[in-house]
């Protein structure tokens, strides 16, 4: 069976992705492994399946590198609907999501975020808003759901947290019993600020939506920044705007690199 | 302009292969640099382009994925004579190479091996068989070019080497002016060994062809082995075959992966 796809990427963020819609294709853990593969594969940090929907125009399922499916990818929300036309709504596991194009390339609607212990989820019932917990000079964290679970710190220099060596001892903390995703940020001024994310189950990474969105939303009720705000990652900048009540507005490109056709037996299926 | 090209692998190395014999296209070190990129761009170790040929089926170019060109490359050859139909001669930067299709996947005339000072090329006029020269715990290596130069060291076991640690200092030690690619090696028995390569410009890779090659003469010159010897790289196993005076036969799979389209706009061309 000929399998077509398309690789894009969203600031670095790579996506080898898959319209099930034209030709349904089954993909489990092990096929999505084996494409993810950058040496015998396709290569790509997640592969998207976008499949039909009852209630959106598209649904959209996230597989990890290492096979394990995720339910919320900013960079490759957008992606998905730059494919399909820029305007559309997209079902995820985490929700509903609307997309539209912008001036600054694809704006999505990613809901709104959760701060209840039990939404983020949290191991015991505390108010999420700076925890009573600390790693090494990293300390008080405020957590966020915004899709999936995050916890922020903002810091004099984002740049000089040993992220690398902190990350994997935060996420893995039994205070997050479904891990988490680590923003370290630093404030440049009202309409900007600087961030760095060690994401749940990829580690460093160039840029990440949805950490984005945590930390952008964070700053807001923290008084530090005015929406929208732009959060420069290591591998671009995005546009994140939000107000008490609403849902968070991410806006930022979506490249399309290159369209391809592979026999699903060169992957192993 | 729209850009065709084919996803290949030879034990893992793999390669963007471009068919300039269908529509001609100019690559220069930036494009090729902008190809390879794994998240922005197509991904690979190194960029192959095929060209016309006065007096072979076909020319081929090898591109590293930092923009450098080099002029020899095994697993690249194996997947180029796979793509033309497995019986081809191929001109490269090293020479004329033969392929023809096999029982063990494609094989590769590789030409003959040469170890005078000034092929290799060596910086003093010495004879290439035990240099008198060691870093640390590996000595008298034998060098030797098979259209690359390469330093061969034969250990009690290949995966006990911090090659990584070794590899760079002997790459770039001054007595090689044009450096160098260092293989370590491990005799299993008269018919095998087991084989680690630092590839020149590239650190450590899955497989290595031409270091498999290089192995297996200086294992055969030696008298370690017998002819055809199976090389065990890390990416998997290669056939060597070798007399003196004649050309050395490399014999493995060349794997095709996915086709693909793209503008080349996308990658800033």
């Amino acid at each position: 069976m000929t399998l077509r796809f398309h690789k894009m990427h969203g600031l670095g963020n790579d996506f080898v992705v898959v319209d099930g819609r034209e030709a349904p294709v089954a993909i489990d853990g092990a096929l999505a492994r084996a494409m993810a593969d950058r040496h015998r594969g396709i290569g790509c940090d997640q592969l998207i399946l976008i499949e039909e929907s009852p209630h959106a125009d598209v649904a959209m399922r996230i597989f990890n590198a290492d096979g394990s499916e995720v339910s919320a990818c900013g960079n490759a929300t957008r992606c998905v609907a730059q494919l399909i036309g820029g305007e559309a709504t997209i079902s995820t596991a985490a929700g509903l999501l609307h997309a539209s194009r912008t001036e600054g390339g694809i704006s999505v609607d990613m809901g709104e975020p959760r701060f209840g212990w039990e939404d983020i989820p949290l191991a015991f019932a505390m108010h999420s808003a700076g925890l009573p917990l600390a790693w090494e000079t990293l300390e008080k964290p405020w957590a966020i759901n915004v899709g999936n679970p995050h916890v922020v710190f903002f810091v004099e220099d984002c740049d000089a947290v040993p992220l690398e060596r902190l990350g994997p001892l935060i996420e893995h903390d039994p205070v997050f019993p479904e891990r988490i995703n680590v923003n370290v940020a630093t404030i440049v001024d009202r309409g900007h600020l600087r961030l760095r994310v060690w994401e749940r189950g990829a580690g460093l990474t160039r840029a990440c939506g949805t950490g984005a969105c945590a930390t952008g939303v964070i700053a807001m009720l923290q008084g530090l920044v005015d929406s929208p705000v732009t959060v420069s990652l290591p591998g671009g900048d995005l546009s994140i705007g939000w107000a008490k009540g609403e849902s968070i507005r991410m806006t930022g490109p979506a490249t399309h690199v290159f369209s391809g056709e592979a026999e699903l037996a060169a992957f192993g299926a």
